[in-house]
């Protein structure tokens, strides 16, 4: 049997401008160690902005997503423009705020944020194979949006702004814990908080290691 | 019994010319679950230089190794000059090329290398006060020359060029794959080669996972 093939889409490296770095580490690990290959990719285009991580200050300074996604990637990431969804059996979203200001403007303009084209045509095409979707942390409220109307269930935690945003979308939030995972089996979205609740890297880690197991029996 | 408290050295955040973000953040998820807190720490100084990580080209960028170390922190880094070493339990270095570029001149001047200075007090207080040290990837070549001519025992794998450096400062290395560890008991200095041999990500984790297992023993 040939080996999944699962997408990671990431935003850039960091929590405040791009991918949150333990979410996106700790994802790569749990399914390598599931035994899949892994297609990494990232939009080629600008930073909305870079964030001095010492002091959460912005910075002068202009950085591109792709690029800058290639450190988590160790090199190994593509443009997202280039992925076509049925070589993929899955498709994850790490969080970090890349995927609030760079993947979309949810950061900005919340429920009636724009989604960036390339990952909403992965996305639907996902959904409409009938393959699963995982989300952590705030991309739950990017894939709220492309899939809005649409009744899919998710979490991001117990942040009330945001749950509100996701249930302005027409979709339902579930308050959880950063160590439990949400399912919609329905339209196959499998959701954890993360850092969005997590009050440390071990909380993080056993939602995504969930998530990662669940996204493996449904692929 | 008061948590033990572990410090973990960054050399900025990306693999060519910073911290391994996978090696650094795997590091921090297992001592979390082992339950201690973590000193994150690194140089307040600029990188030696900006490599893009899609290309593997230099960038015309300045960087400073601090600020990047943020990324992976989430914040939460200070200065190494401002750690005292009687406040940690034990110090572990995950690799990357900012180990032996900003940390160290290693990447440059090979056996004659020099190392930076508040990282040489950290790990001569911890080793003359019988702390466990724990280095990774190429980290164990730079805490070898930090302790040249002490006869310690590490392993960077099986790259032939970096095992003849350690040998020619007057200590010993022994072959491993990416899975094992290197524990030299005597000089409590525990040491794996991660990336350094790795073929992903999974079986550096489980190189890392032994050598925290492992501090956590002997702290």
């Amino acid at each position: 049997m040939a080996k999944k093939r699962i997408g990671v889409v990431l935003a850039g490296c960091g929590v405040f401008d791009g991918a949150e770095i333990h979410e996106a580490t700790l994802t790569l690990y749990f399914l390598d160690r599931a035994g899949v290959d892994v297609v990494m990719m990232a939009p080629d285009q600008g930073q909305r902005e870079v964030i001095n991580h010492l002091t959460g200050e912005p910075m002068d300074e202009q950085r591109n997503v792709l690029v800058e996604s290639a450190r988590i990637a160790r090199g190994k990431v593509v443009d997202i423009a280039t992925v076509r969804p049925e070589e993929l059996d899955a498709l994850i979203l790490p969080g970090g705020f890349g995927m609030a200001k760079n993947l979309s403007d949810l950061a900005l303009a919340g429920p009636d944020a724009t989604v960036n084209g390339d990952l909403i045509v992965l996305l639907k095409s996902m959904h409409q194979s009938g393959k699963p979707i995982g989300a952590i942390c705030i991309s739950p409220a990017v894939v709220s949006k492309v899939f809005a109307d649409r009744g899919i269930t998710v979490t991001i935690g117990t942040d009330e702004g945001t749950a509100g945003a996701i249930r302005s979308m027409g979709n339902q939030h579930e308050n959880t814990n950063a160590e439990q995972i949400i399912v919609d089996e329905k339209n196959r979205i499998v959701s954890t908080a993360a850092y969005m609740c997590a009050a440390n890297i071990g909380e993080a880690g056993a939602g995504i290691e969930k998530l990662v197991k669940k996204i493996m029996e449904m692929v």
